[in-house]
């Protein structure tokens, strides 16, 4: 049985069965009558236009502006599979889209563009700016990405950001900050290795400076070697990071080094170069799926070590849903003309604080802990922690009207607070957060006429889930054909046949 | 008391009330669990995007593309609002999304962009291509719609339509159909007039011709004018339909003419034009909001005459939405690469033939009417028949295959049509129709506590509605006075307050 390819095929149905995709647009007023429709479209459709014509900024008033956001990619560097292209893109998008409405009610168009010209790209989303409220590139290869994200922040009045460049930045800076209180190192005097120089690094390492990380403490390599002045073909962004090293190796460059970020491939770190690496090193292993180092190899090679990846499955996962939703929730909110550097160290140290607060009972249970507190596996928030909303866009709104770039500025924080924890009703975090105290602690869970796919697929996510031990009734000889048909995961199966007189 | 005034706030309100305007965006998967959301997202959503890198019609089956339209516009010629801009034109273009869902289920992306150039907005759309099934283009200008749409047409491989143009002219195509039916006259012989020059006015003429019109037999007029050679400074596709006439005025053609096409503006048609025209004289005045000649004025003048408008409130309208979702429908269930003018004119046939079929009690008493049957006040479906989904799709998606633009052919056209009539629920046109039904009886209601401003209201849409004659309980004083400041509009309210002794 093959559960890789079972998972694949999960994945697949997914996004096929019923309606295609992940997302539909429905009206939010009433529909039903006649006059309803009078009123959404001609003739009564006119006079929201009319406000509108007379002063621009009632787009906000009476259309979903407001709380709409573009997710939008060309597919040149989608997930870690590459140049995808945008068709095959769609489904990524879909998915962020998903994400921004579950974690901050944020409705995103996702559009897939079929240019790879960074001029067309810039035209495409510049004539696009009335229609959204705030713009999200997703996915978009280095270095076009660079040029793109400028020159559309330059010349529009609505907020953009490059989620691969500055969402792993933010939330790799939070955990950056607490990494170096709990060892109680200095950031301004850190030694600090970068392996990769794409565009998530690059922008990593700007961030890293602003937070005071010392330039010549930062050695970045990229596939072909130490990035220094003497390299070619490399483009201004990159450059930006060369210093004068000479030939140095990954290895060499490690050897007392306080900090090593990773956001390049797996399995490109050994532990012999981590345990070369300065008392309490702190590893942020972040390539995806598979780590520059494994976590337990780290953790193996040195028990003094703070080590984050972006996995789900060990203590401090770098996930960019810890920022973007309350990015751009705080963004809209304040009608933000852009997300300036300031927001963005404002969102780093707001999710650097909050891990610092105690956790709530339920968030630790959620993740099948007794306890979790601000320490060496526990530097960052959790992705499913309910007061990541109110804690991050409020930090991103006051630093949007601290910068002059809220037009809408808040008045009441207070009152702002209390709204967002009510935006999203119980319906979506709490389920969550209770499917998974669930697994807390698992029960016997008996499937009554198991000798039936479906039941049988309930069973296994059950089990894979983690909250039940599935108990199967019905004719065992028919359930483990179906089980072997149908490759269906069960660990230790426990089938009763009731008609049966064993 | 203001009526208009306050049908207008009513629209605004509507618009602004709540969450601002009228759509969002939500999910059609489970998201409740981190399994959900690693099958929407990282990891699992690696493996739709690599199906669809090997095989890209599979972005069909993965993502919502299929069953998703771009209703795009730059906002030049909204309505009878003229230029407003792509900002001021987004509640319109949010509410065709709205009618695309609640008559075809069809998610809409409205997207305004920034651009009168005719080729920036070609670029734009033709990059968004990869994201959407097809595209509605809204509400621009003439003469830049035809260049854009035909360019689109040619360089795009997905189904595009200017709806403006081609809607009005496959519906009033199917009203013209009828009409000559009615009064038995030849297409090929008729005398036609066309007031306006416009997008629509043009789109409809070339329609009529491919119904049989001789292009002889049309004379057109724009604001300047009949259409003749001696016209200079009109584009190609007014010129189209230039013809020697000399300087003949609008009354001269319309002599003994059979009939007369409206797409110009209100009240430019005289009584004495209509008495003067061939016997049977059929009247499309379409002028919104206001016809060419009212509705009343024209049938006064002419007793044998076939008067159809755009407005509600009289038999006869030709109403886009009779159109547009159920095309689009019909296109994108099969696929299609195009919507050409074989499907255009399938559409008018089945719209035409439609009307010809006895008409369902739910249909007639929505309507208010105790029958309906084919004839000179029924020419055309109305727009609350459920029945036009499954019929005019149907006929949509064969011409599509049978001129070969359909990728994807229906095999089963009986399981289709069910299919259809499936897909909307009960909850839509039903409730529609069973609203409309309660106005044929209209109750005495009690409307208790009316000293309070909400229930006023009700108590006022109900009247409004036309379903309910309201009886006020409460305060005398206190309601009359409420009345008076929020302008609330009751014809004769019946007040009776319970605590009087009177």
């Amino acid at each position: 049985m093959d559960t890789k390819r079972n998972i694949q095929q999960e994945a697949l149905d997914y996004h096929a069965n019923g309606r295609p995709g992940k997302i539909k647009v429905v009206p939010t007023k009433n529909t039903k009558t006649q006059r309803d429709l009078s009123l959404a479209y001609s003739p009564g459709v006119a006079e929201p236009c009319l406000k509108i014509k007379e002063n621009q900024e009632d787009v906000y008033k009476y259309t979903a502006k407001g709380n709409l956001v573009a997710v939008i990619s060309n597919g040149t560097a989608v997930l870690g599979l590459g140049n995808i292209g945008p068709e095959a893109s769609k489904p990524v998008m879909e998915g962020k889209g998903v994400l921004f409405k579950i974690f901050a009610d944020i409705d995103v168009f996702d559009l897939e563009l079929n240019t790879k010209s960074i001029d067309e790209f810039v035209t495409v989303v510049k004539a696009l700016e009335p229609t959204f409220g705030g713009v999200n590139l997703e996915d978009i290869k280095a270095p076009e990405c660079f040029e793109i994200e400028r020159r559309l922040k330059e010349e529009m009045n609505i907020p953009v950001m490059h989620d691969d460049q500055h969402g792993t930045a933010m939330i790799s800076g939070a955990a950056l900050l607490n990494a170096l209180e709990v060892v109680d190192k200095d950031i301004t005097t850190i030694k600090m290795v970068v392996s990769g120089a794409g565009a998530a690094a690059v922008a990593c390492s700007r961030m890293y400076l602003n937070l005071g990380v010392s330039k010549d403490n930062i050695t970045m390599f990229d596939v072909d070697g130490v990035i220094n002045h003497e390299r070619t073909n490399l483009d201004e962004s990159r450059m930006f990071f060369a210093r004068d090293t000479g030939n140095i190796s990954m290895a060499d460059a490690l050897v007392a080094a306080d900090v090593f970020i990773g956001l390049s491939a797996g399995n490109i770190l050994s532990q012999d170069m981590i345990r070369s690496m300065a008392k309490d090193p702190i590893v942020f292993a972040m390539a995806n799926p598979n780590p520059e180092i494994t976590y337990d190899d780290a953790v193996a090679a040195r028990p003094d070590i703070i080590m984050a990846t972006g996995r789900s499955d060990y203590p401090n996962q770098v996930n960019n849903v810890l920022g973007f939703p309350f990015i751009f929730r705080g963004a809209l909110d304040v009608r933000a003309t852009a997300i300036n550097e300031e927001m963005k160290m404002a969102a780093a140290y707001a999710l650097a604080a909050l891990a610092k607060q105690p956790v709530p009972e339920i968030v630790t249970k959620a993740y099948g802990l007794k306890s979790m507190t601000f320490g060496r596996d526990y530097i960052i928030p959790k992705p499913l922690d309910p007061r990541l909303l109110s804690t991050v866009a409020p930090a991103i709104a006051k630093a949007a009207m601290e910068t002059g770039v809220a037009r809408k500025p808040i008045e009441d924080f207070e009152a702002y607070k209390l709204e967002l924890n009510e935006r999203l009703g119980i319906n979506n975090s709490i389920i969550r957060l209770v499917n998974a105290k669930a697994r807390q602690n698992p029960q016997r869970i008996v499937f009554a006429e198991a000798d039936n796919t479906k039941v049988l697929k309930a069973a296994q996510i059950a089990e894979e889930e983690g909250f039940a031990f599935p108990i199967l009734l019905g004719n065992e000889k028919r359930i483990n054909q179906l089980i072997g048909e149908h490759k269906i995961e069960l660990k230790n199966p426990v089938i009763i046949d009731p008609r049966s007189d064993a």
